[in-house]
């Protein structure tokens, strides 16, 4: 018997990812919010490009309170509606659930423990470009890997979390958790945010030498900071990722659609639990600092 | 015999001090870029909270070619078009003539020093509220304060100056000019650069805590780099500056008015020499580093 998977908050991440579980043919179901009717009735259309695929039906629901229990919960939520979890998250849990948070930032696992002190808990690192375009239609646009990391519960089961992926076609990986959420920050901190601050995109960041500068004295804050938390992350790290960005499609990064569509940014897990955590640590983020306050005063007077 | 002088950059600032001395009766010769034909017809109108006047006729110019050999120059121009200065200076000038730099920034008297080894320089730091309004029109809006300091010359030239100043009206003093630089940094630095990064004003700015934090924080910072130089500003300062900017009219600085202007940002003197100066005495301003590093891309992308 295979495991059973619930998803909450069905949009880019947990449409995506769900979507290629089901296809393969494991047992999942969906939690949808506004999309709810239009699944029902049309299914979940994943356009991707590693080939477009329909899932109908689809097993989706309103109300977690109507789901299944299940083995394996993925929540592809925005951070900042982290809050409904405490409601959201206790109909679909068994005794040996695991929990498997697939978003950005830090201190995500650390807070929902705190609620659910006995919950089995991992984190997962989705390196993807992926949006929700309309209601049940989700757009793989590159990439596609999810890397997974144990924050409490048994080994084994998030190892079979990850031979379903990669039996879905996902590369999936398990790497320690703390490591794998900082090296991710290297990434999220300065793109999301500098895409919001200079209404941007990755690629016009990157073609001009001041704000190249400017992430790469971004990047490497966050390095440090990791290396006064005890995290092996080599400075080389950071060029990288630039490499990496240069061949990247033009994109816009999750706060940037977030900012764009009026929505609440992941301001919290993304700079200020590090920053938090850093200083903790004694070490001071000066510009993640001032990035986190423009984006919180932007958040104020634009949204 | 009084002082002559001669005002190039007849603008919010030049035309503001330039207009109060010609007022009181010195003898003062303006160069005008696009205004000159409408000021030699309808002369020279300053709209001020002390009180509205006009000058008629003005001794307007269109090329410093034409104008006579002056005692003193005051300079008015922004300072991303001091390179004009190495032609546009010479024919004003006699072996005593003292040039003095009304511009906001650091390293402007080095620069022109090096262009003219043996001439007299000193700075000018408004604290004034002024804008240019339209063609020989200028609104003085709050404050009107002048602080003088000598680079290179005569302590008693400067003196008269002041004098000068004084008896039309001005608030006037002397001091060490490095410090008195430095000072106005520390408003400078923030509001200029936040205004424009973050398209607002200074009212706005103030009224979030976010944005309000980073301030104070900009401005600790060149407060900081001030003693690695050696100079004596007091972290209170800071509070200074934000309470006095609290009872401030909310105000577009010169930055974001050049910015809706569409005009080259002067990023070098306010930003880029300052930083550059303070990492050679062994302290690195970060935020304002990531302050410059947005300006430029802002000004290599917006304007």
């Amino acid at each position: 018997m295979g495991l059973r998977y619930g998803v909450i908050g069905t949009g880019a991440i947990g449409g995506y990812y769900g979507g290629k579980l089901a296809k393969a043919g494991n047992e999942v179901h969906f939690l949808f919010h506004s999309d709810y009717e239009y699944v029902k009735e049309n299914g979940l259309n994943i356009s991707s490009i590693d080939g477009d695929f329909k899932l109908f039906p689809v097993s989706a629901y309103h109300d977690t309170k109507e789901m299944p229990v299940c083995d394996v919960v993925l929540v592809g939520l925005k951070s900042t509606n982290n809050h409904l979890l405490k409601e959201l998250l206790p109909p679909l849990l068994h005794k040996d659930t695991l929990v498997i948070l697939i978003q950005n930032g830090l201190g995500l696992e650390e807070d929902l423990h705190a609620t659910f002190p006995s919950l089995y808990i991992a984190g997962g690192l989705a390196f993807i470009c992926s949006n929700k375009t309309g209601k049940g239609h989700i757009h793989h646009l590159d990439y596609g890997s999810l890397n997974l990391g144990l924050y409490s519960g048994p080994e084994k089961l998030l190892e079979e979390v990850c031979k379903d992926l990669r039996n879905a076609g996902i590369k999936a990986n398990i790497l320690e958790l703390a490591t794998a959420r900082w090296k991710k920050l290297v990434w999220n901190i300065p793109y999301n945010g500098l895409t919001v601050a200079l209404n941007t995109t990755t690629d016009k960041l990157m073609n001009h030498p001041s704000s190249l500068k400017l992430i790469h004295d971004l990047m490497l804050e966050v390095i440090h900071a990791s290396h006064y938390l005890g995290y092996p992350i080599p400075d080389s790290y950071a060029e990288e990722m630039l490499e990496m960005t240069k061949v990247m499609t033009p994109y816009s990064p999750s706060m940037k659609l977030d900012f764009e569509n009026k929505r609440p940014l992941e301001i919290e897990y993304i700079y200020s639990f590090p920053i938090k955590k850093a200083l903790k640590a004694g070490f001071r983020m000066s510009k993640v600092e001032m990035l986190e306050k423009e984006l919180e005063f932007i958040q104020a007077n634009y949204l």
